[in-house]
């Protein structure tokens, strides 16, 4: 077998076979496949695609690369979420909790900010205390435990995608449903869950700008997930606008207490509660999704989701009363008050144009090795739709320094847009996909 | 500028300037652009191609990348011909003194035998004691003594596209108009060639394998020699069947020889004189075609031609005695002959096939670094549509030894169809495309 035929084979929109794509991967991994090859294999791909065959077995074999968490003699059902990516997105931090209370088990592995994504780790980070990089045994214990635990990925797991994604960042070979496919599901897969639901989100402040490429990629995340054995739900939703009111690592804490304490964002909340719904049913703790909200919407009257999420916070070093003391306070000194140019209505904020304003701040970062913090961001007192007066206060934006306020300023004054009419909401939860 | 960004741009099917694509080649060149974007962005250009633009600054810059040869302060005019390879192909060999013969100055840059195509410079070391290893001195003096010069290219000419060439080799990035377009051009405009004249071979036994890549290939090099100021002809012509009787190296010197006898097969002196006229019409010695073949028959039939030929054997160290005393004797002893195994008509010789099998019997190699023997090819004694009685001599078969003669067998009984009517003869010079 020759790289090069292969590569030929899938440029010439050929079928490539599982030991045809084993050959790259283990090849790559080891070393006796050149990145030069590998690059315009990606190229190739990103051209052609690859079906549901080749995309599972290039899953499964990236999965192979590395460890995977290993969950047996643990009772299930293990399901867990996994978003696309967006600003404002603290689902994960009340769902967890949510779907616990209503006898999920959670094995969620999250990322950190990257870009103008905010990311889960970085916001559990900014409790006093909370530490995520967690051990097999005490990711297994916590899970047994409280229901959920919440850990980063080692460099053990699936090493063949941070090789892989390392080298598609450098060559435009990044934006391949295929390849973001098994990239996406290799990680999922090797936490151990037996279902997953993905939240693709779709929009200016997403990865998938149109609703159209989000349904691409959603529909390969449930047919690759399914050709693996995997039960899957792909929910579509709107990443136009940041969800809820708070942006930031401590600020989007104090909001999923909000929601916890049944007190959460109508978006926010809509979109937490189909999520969770969807990984009860996938589990078969649900019949229906709407079976599923209702069970949702009782773990949190209770205040049992609420218990567990201290629970966690707990068990993963965080200080509670530290968090509670925080609450309402934990704001940087170098301000940004965003005041309303006109009388009229909001006509949009522009998740993309916030999140990356956020990067300035130090809610997110350009490169991995950047650090963030925890007391900056945005509160928002408007959204879209809403009807303002001239000199109304929009949003209050906290940075790291006087002069990240400054640099983000131009881009979040261009995040707003004002209009004269109320514009039409658009729905929140566009569509689902489900191979259950 | 980052290059990926430029890849990116290309993949998207952008045009791209000529900084962006001095970017990428000089890093590369150079070693600040790894390998492993440059192959992602051929792997781009393989699906997007250039315009003749991009494609003329691609040439140019990778032009830069080395030496050119200097032939300012002879006398021109200065015109090559290149063909893209075939198989008994040693129209080189004769139109060089005709066109020399002609007026025309001719700074021939050969290449050698590599995979089913034959070499020129591998034909004419073939001659006892000939050198085509010419310095840049030599290869002046030659050309001002004899009208033509036969060398290689040394490693100061286009580095940049024996760089790009290995990897696009290994990439399965080889089959892309624009690419090869830059990579051919740029050698040829480093020669110090004014006017160029393309054989762009079509068929079986060719790179292009049809007519309309062919004739693609050949717009792309007319257009972009056109932008870079170079006056080029583009001839399509036929490589279903080997040219001539003669395939091997010594054997295609014997029938070269011919040729400039006067006695040479008329499918060859067809396409000699039809790309040496051309030649003299890109060169200003002759106003059409027609004129120019007129000069062509005139130069050997007046054995200036041939005069011109010994001259430049004696000159790159040849030794002509020992050439003539080699002719029609200078055989290996390993022989297979082929018979016409029915009564009819011969239907095709698969000029892919005699080529294949000739890399066995020693005339051409698959890799650079393999040796060729001169006294090994084929004699064929009848071709495509000639009647035959059963029983027939074919073809003979000269190999290095009986294993390389047995190994070739398989493959030359394959490349010869048997009809029972005699096929229609399609036209040898296919098209004709010219920006003069």
């Amino acid at each position: 077998m020759r790289a090069t035929d292969i590569i030929m084979k899938k440029r010439d929109g050929g079928e490539l076979s599982r030991e045809e794509i084993a050959f790259l991967i283990d090849g790559y991994v080891k070393g006796s496949i050149p990145e030069y090859q590998v690059s315009s294999w990606l190229m190739a791909v990103f051209f052609r695609g690859m079906n549901f065959r080749e995309t599972a077995d290039l899953t499964e074999l990236m999965l192979r690369s590395g460890k995977t968490m290993n969950l047996s003699g643990l009772a299930g059902p293990f399901v867990d979420k996994h978003s696309t990516g967006g600003v404002g997105d603290k689902v994960s931090l009340v769902l967890a909790p949510v779907a616990a209370a209503c006898g999920i088990r959670v094995p969620m592995m999250s990322g950190r900010a990257l870009g103008h994504t905010g990311g889960t780790l970085d916001k559990l980070e900014s409790i006093p205390g909370y530490k995520t990089g967690l051990s097999e045994a005490q990711f297994r214990d916590f899970i047994s435990k409280d229901g959920f635990a919440m850990t980063g990925q080692t460099s053990e797991i699936v090493p063949a995608d941070k090789k892989l994604y390392a080298l598609r960042d450098v060559t435009a070979t990044v934006e391949s449903v295929p390849l973001i496919t098994a990239s996406i599901l290799s990680k999922k897969v090797a936490e151990g869950a037996e279902a997953l639901v993905f939240d693709v989100k779709s929009g200016p402040g997403a990865f998938m700008k149109t609703v159209e490429d989000a349904e691409r990629l959603a529909n390969s995340l449930v047919k690759t997930g399914e050709a693996l054995g995997k039960r899957i739900v792909g929910v579509i939703t709107d990443m136009s606008e940041p969800l809820g009111f708070k942006v930031g690592n401590f600020l989007e804490v104090e909001e999923s207490i909000d929601c916890l304490r049944g007190s959460g964002p109508a978006d926010l909340m809509e979109v937490t509660y189909r999520l969770t719904a969807w990984m009860l049913v996938a589990g078969g703790k649900a019949k229906t999704v709407e079976e599923g909200i209702d069970a949702c919407r009782k773990a949190i009257a209770s205040g049992r989701a609420l218990q567990l999420f201290e629970a966690n916070v707990a068990r993963q070093g965080g200080d509670v009363k530290a968090m509670y003391g925080l609450y309402g306070k934990h704001r940087s000194a170098h301000v940004l008050e965003v005041r309303v140019p006109r009388p009229g209505f909001i006509g949009a904020v522009d998740a993309y144009k916030i999140g990356c304003a956020g990067v300035y701040l130090g809610v997110g970062r350009n490169r991995t090795e950047d650090p963030v913090w925890p007391d900056v961001g945005f509160v928002f007192e408007r959204k879209a739709g809403d009807r303002v007066e001239k000199g109304d206060l929009a949003c209050t934006v906290y940075g790291k320094d006087d002069a990240s306020v400054e640099a983000a300023r131009p881009l979040i004054e261009a995040a707003f847009a004002w209009s004269d009419a109320p514009s039409a909401k658009s729905p929140i939860v566009i569509k689902e996909i489900t191979a259950l």
